[in-house]
């Protein structure tokens, strides 16, 4: 692939289906709801679903309309609130199964007043965004069920949890966290506790199911945790420029191809200087002072943040052994 | 527009019009060379050329392609080093005027191998990206000569004094950083010295053109500066969820409708909390304890970097007085 039109997404085949693997071995079928926002593509979807897991929760409408078209309708979650409930009844009203978050009343209101009836309370476990106090879920619950929806559990997502680094720390603090949403949960009823993600899959042990999605690429803040899953995602680069006493090198993937709200990616063999909108400038290793890429060498990036990444490209492209083997198209992006 | 699906780019279409025609005042015509990457719209490019501006410069070939194919080809300049030509081979067959950056016997090879005849030869004045040694650049443009090629002059981009905001030691460095790229031209020839950007469109009067494109939009970065431009883009969003004691509130756009290179976004009447990927948490002004914000509420975001920020949607849309009155495809996204 020496060709390929540089910035790329590359992702190393074996790699992604033992990360894959391991985490349908810890969670197999409905344990693990997949987060589509990490991936946004129906062809990972897919090879999901045939690893068991027909479940799924998405972070947009889009991606909800996308995997219905797809035909990944068994059980979707919009894990996230929504005013605009007329395309969900859409997708509803042709068979999908859709279930919507709701932390208020104005967002039971609107799912009531569309085609939509099966909904999650959102709870607030400690990261102050989204989801409703512990005391309000019951009667939330309660307004939701007198509007006719069906109430299947509760969510609560610990995100401010998922990048703790000592593991008995996390444990302890997932506990509390989850102690408030089985508080909510007594008083809701239903049969899913939603929460989780890939800092805390195999901590979190009193949801009934887990969403997580960044797990299957990982990414250099994800690698800083002690986790079972490998990156295998790369931002695949190309020289096009070496400073005259070569004491830096120019590759042609920049702001553009790089999820950069956790950062500046990184590089075997140098030091990532500055990335531009094209472009991100490498230094030697420390101790050297002139690199040794050569103009037209292809250079993997490691993104630090893998999910708004992969939104910024249009497939990824998947290799083993250095041949590649598939193209999965990021056919969810947008709203 | 009450209704438009949030996250949504909303231009404010009266003060689009003044940064262009205060821009075309200063540099008319051919004197500025607006910079495609900034909103990778043939939409926007089209009003660019009816103001006079027929000479655009690119940072990607998928540009190139596209402004080739809106018609937008009297002279497209790459400000980029590239190594496979073929792609600009075919728009140069089919009629358009095509120039390529080359700092390097490398990139002029690819050039000279492509069917491109005309470049410029990009001189390192700093920023310490691409570019080659000033002493270099005559014996590039010979190379370059023997292989054939048309050399059209010199381009090298201040990059790193864009951001200098005492306007007068900005001045002093951008002549220092352009007296090196005027020595390369004494050895390279050509008319053209192609340089600068927003920052320093008025204070570079060394290049025969200048590379702007952001003071289209500009954003709260460029802000900063003293410049005769102001902001008219904001990514609009919606309240979705608000904190039980109203200390917070939750608007449904996030890290993949923003460019985060520059940090948070800002917003009026309230202070950013974070973002995650299609959330921003807003905190009430300082000195108050509660948002004032409700559910449904459509909030402004007002980004930190508008490039990368644009080229995660697929359309802006322009209103006067509120009014929606055009929309303008981002459609030169991607590679």
């Amino acid at each position: 692939m020496e060709n390929q039109t540089t910035p790329y997404l590359k992702v190393d085949l074996p790699t992604f289906e033992s990360n894959l693997s391991r985490m349908s071995e810890a969670l197999p079928g409905v344990s693990l709801r997949p987060h589509v926002k990490a991936f946004k593509s129906t062809s990972v979807a897919k090879r999901l679903h045939k690893a068991g897991h027909i479940a799924f929760c998405c972070a947009t409408i889009k991606e909800m309309e996308g995997m219905a078209a797809a035909g990944l309708s068994d059980d979707l979650l919009l894990a996230n609130e929504v005013l605009d409930t007329k395309r969900l009844s859409t997708i509803a009203e042709n068979g999908a199964n859709v279930t919507v978050a709701v932390d208020s009343k104005e967002t039971i209101d609107a799912v009531a007043s569309g085609g939509v009836s099966n909904i999650l309370i959102d709870v607030n476990v400690g990261l102050r965004r989204c989801g409703c106090a512990v005391p309000e879920a019951g009667n939330l619950g309660e307004y939701a069920r007198n509007k006719g929806l069906n109430i299947r559990g509760v969510m609560g997502y610990e995100g401010h949890l998922m990048m703790v680094k000592n593991r008995s720390t996390q444990a302890e603090e997932v506990k509390s966290a989850m102690a408030l949403l089985m508080l909510a949960h007594k008083d809701v009823g239903g049969q899913i506790i939603s929460a989780g993600g890939t800092g805390t899959f195999d901590i979190n042990i009193w949801a009934t199911e887990i969403q997580a999605g960044s797990y299957l690429f990982m990414d250099t803040e994800y690698a800083k945790l002690d986790l079972p899953f490998s990156q295998c995602l790369t931002v695949m680069s190309r020289v096009i420029s070496i400073a005259p006493d070569k004491s830096w090198a120019v590759v042609d993937a920049g702001i553009k191809a790089l999820g950069m709200d956790h950062g500046n990616p990184s590089v075997s063999g140098g030091v990532v200087g500055f990335c531009s909108d094209e472009h991100t400038t490498l230094y030697p290793p420390e101790g050297q002072s002139k690199v040794t890429w050569k103009i037209g060498d292809l250079v993997p990036l490691l993104p630090a943040h893998v999910d708004p990444t992969i939104a910024k490209h249009s497939r990824m492209l998947a290799f083993e052994d250095e041949r590649l083997v598939e193209e999965w198209v990021i056919d969810l992006k947008g709203w």
